[in-house]
């Protein structure tokens, strides 16, 4: 599938105006249907539509069942298909995810508004807390993060290695250099080489497919891992990096406040305004390998 | 409400760590309630949780009901206020926006699924066409930003006044420059005078605030304006600029193709990749005025 197209567009410069094409990222909604339930009584229903660049719909799809704690083992799916809807523009903007009969996804983990379950309202803290206690994915994450940290001992990062990673995802990121238009993420080992990438109009879609990607692997991907963020970190991607166990990630952009708050209390190391000299690490230090300066 | 935080973190630049402050946009969750109905059976219920910086929560929660098209009269809201909800960090995140007892909101546009009631499932056409067909008030919104373009004749605008726009908004914007954090909408007169600015870490929710303030104001401000968005232009941010009838968008950063379509179809003059000394236009170029480069 496309993931950008040409257009007629005026291009200005000063007064002086002249016509010519221009690259655009495609966005196009894409509606995420569930099958599931035993052989004699299957269900279908739609669970969300998301507005997204066309491509990798499938990982897109099980890496937010899996983000959104629907399932919480890539096991459980049987099959992805594009709906063929009929449609005068002929696209493919419906894919449906059709789990195993004997699986049971957890659907009340579809409401997006769970934080509001929270006894005490909302407020950061009791976000996070709505996250744990609801999420019993979530949990289960942060409890391996902090023992992987603690108990194992997680290898000492070199910071060069992360200070190289902006420049390896420039290399690979064709279509954001075409139409500057794309968010991406990107999967790196602990040695700084590339595992995967995904791109996407929309960040959380961007971090979907990544997730549904190494999901589909045969190996566990994101143990040991370093996410890059092509842009801010907000609540919500930290919030998907944890449920897939993600022990580092690393943003181009700043770091939000609730961010924040939710890498240190699931022991992830958190990076922002990473930059080929440089960046700020705002939790769980103790991967990173560090001269402290003298003063 | 502060929208940043001071936070200690670790500055690395090379293989050297320095310890040091480092300044936060502030990320929290909003619910926002709805109380409506007549004085003998008012119903409150909650619409939505959104990530949001705290700050013009007010405007924010009124600029999200309209752009939703739940109400199409900001003279329909009666009173805003904070509900006070113990909780340990004592923050205030539940706004409550109550209607006068005769309004009946438009609650069946909640559903943010609407895209999916097209005939022909989901495509970009079939997006455009629900939009139109479901919400009235964007239906009007297209019509009269069409017959005040074609009937009265637009003001060309001049383009120095569009390439000023972006050095306006730095000198405005001092929790970006702080944090590096917040995305933030502005509206401009044709002269190119500010006229109202709103940040968010969320870009939905900086439009939201900022069409919820130009609807609290005595006179249109939307009529003849222009919007500035200090990142990308979406389909959703396009589709928020036509409920308030402004009838220029120009974008810091890329459009998206849905987007282009959705301003080419509301008759909307879409401007993207906006710099001091060049822009290009994606739609409804006769308001801007231009000299064609002779090849």
């Amino acid at each position: 599938m496309q993931s950008s197209i040409q257009l007629p567009v005026m291009k200005v410069t000063g007064d002086q105006a002249e016509a010519g094409p221009d690259a655009l990222a495609i966005e196009e909604p894409l509606e995420i249907r569930l099958v599931h339930g035993p052989v004699q009584a299957r269900i279908s229903q739609n669970l969300a539509v998301t507005m997204r660049t066309p491509g990798h719909d499938a990982d897109l799809a099980i890496g937010f069942l899996f983000t959104e704690g629907i399932i919480t083992d890539p096991l459980a799916v049987d099959d992805t298909q594009h709906l063929p809807i009929p449609c005068s523009e002929n696209k493919q903007n419906t894919i449906q995810v059709s789990l195993k009969a004997e699986y049971q996804p957890k659907l009340d983990k579809a409401d997006r508004n769970f934080y509001t379950t929270s006894s005490c309202g909302v407020c950061g803290k009791a976000s996070i807390d709505a996250i744990r206690t609801v999420s019993a994915v979530g949990r289960f994450a942060a409890q391996t993060l902090q023992q992987n940290s603690e108990a194992d001992g997680d290898p000492l990062l070199d910071p060069a290695i992360l200070r190289a990673l902006p420049q390896k995802l420039s290399a690979i990121q064709p279509v954001f250099a075409d139409t500057g238009g794309l968010h991406a993420a990107a999967l790196f080992n602990e040695a700084g080489e590339l595992i995967l990438v995904r791109e996407d109009v929309g960040r959380h879609n961007a971090l979907d497919k990544l997730i549904g990607a190494g999901l589909a692997s045969s190996r566990n991907v994101f143990g040991r891992s370093i996410l890059l963020l092509s842009g801010r970190a907000s609540f919500e991607l930290i919030q998907k990096a944890a449920m897939a166990q993600i022990p580092i990630v690393a943003a181009v952009g700043a770091p939000s406040s609730l961010a924040v708050s939710l890498a240190e209390e699931f022991g992830i190391t958190l990076i922002g305004f990473l930059r080929a000299n440089r960046f700020n690490i705002y939790s769980a230090i103790h991967r990173i390998q560090l001269l402290k300066k003298s003063v």
